[in-house]
């Protein structure tokens, strides 16, 4: 059920490189160009500051998802929509967020592992491949494949304008306008 | 300097049963009265969620504070003004709340030890003296009283009425009305 008086979580999940800063930037400027309050919380972004004590254990992924999705409730429960882009790789701690946060919108952002060896934005498939880095998604730890998203846009194969335009519609229906 | 597009931070700091959490929640109510924005963070509700990881120790009491530092910025970034209720015993960590939020407005809430010993709320000081609990603020874990403070509340001798008088008209030319 919708409630108006609070904010969307618009929570993308998905491999590295897999697109999912890049989309949520999209959707960052969706709500801004609707002057609707929007934050957008990304790894790399929370991970320099509430999360800085964390690393990449199965353990601190969980503990990082955790304290993500109180600060996303804590925002939509004041009227403030939030974009996630966590890699989230595990099917438990997104079952979490979505049952604390409200108005919760999951979005699987799909791509095939060899694409996003391709792009390596950062090379850190490379590093992986080599181990000089341990429990990176994709390679060394697992990425459980969501069973459930409101929205599946697919990066690699799919048509992202399509996939942008069915997620927006489903905003639109939730956000405050 | 104010920025009016941001919210407030009131961040009370104080020992253990000097007043923090009723005075917090007349301020949520001073807020709640004119319709403006706030949420009210608590250490008894952030240790249960986003800290339930953390103890009492100098190392977790100071990991605590910067989480709800970064916390309380990012609403009140979007908004929302924040009233913090955290014994917060260290001025290092306090000077960082300071440096990181907008608009920030630090209250000291005096209480004298002994004053805070006999209302003893949950009968922790009690424990704290009989050894049960250790890293207690008071009795064997020092609080440092802030070297800088926008309003001081003396619950003990003061006359609430007016400080909390005196804290309403500062809010009121720092707040959105």
């Amino acid at each position: 059920m919708i409630n108006n008086n609070k904010g969307t979580v618009i929570w993308l999940t998905g491999l590295p490189c897999s697109g999912k800063t890049t989309l949520s930037k999209e959707i960052e400027k969706y709500f801004q160009d609707k002057n609707l309050p929007i934050q957008r919380l990304d790894g790399d972004v929370v991970r320099t500051t509430i999360s800085n004590d964390l690393g990449f254990s199965k353990r601190d992924r969980d503990e990082n998802i955790r304290r993500v999705s109180y600060i996303a409730k804590m925002l939509a429960d004041n009227g403030i929509s939030v974009v996630v882009a966590f890699v989230s790789p595990y099917e438990k701690m997104r079952s979490f967020a979505r049952e604390i946060c409200p108005n919760f919108v999951g979005v699987y952002v799909k791509c095939s592992l060899e694409e996003c060896k391709r792009r390596d934005v950062k090379g850190m498939y490379a590093k992986a491949e080599r181990g000089e880095i341990g429990d990176f998604t994709g390679i060394n730890d697992p990425y459980e494949k969501p069973s459930r998203a409101e929205v599946v846009i697919d990066t690699e194969k799919g048509n992202i304008k399509n996939s942008l335009k069915k997620l927006k519609k489903l905003l639109g229906q939730s956000i405050k306008d």
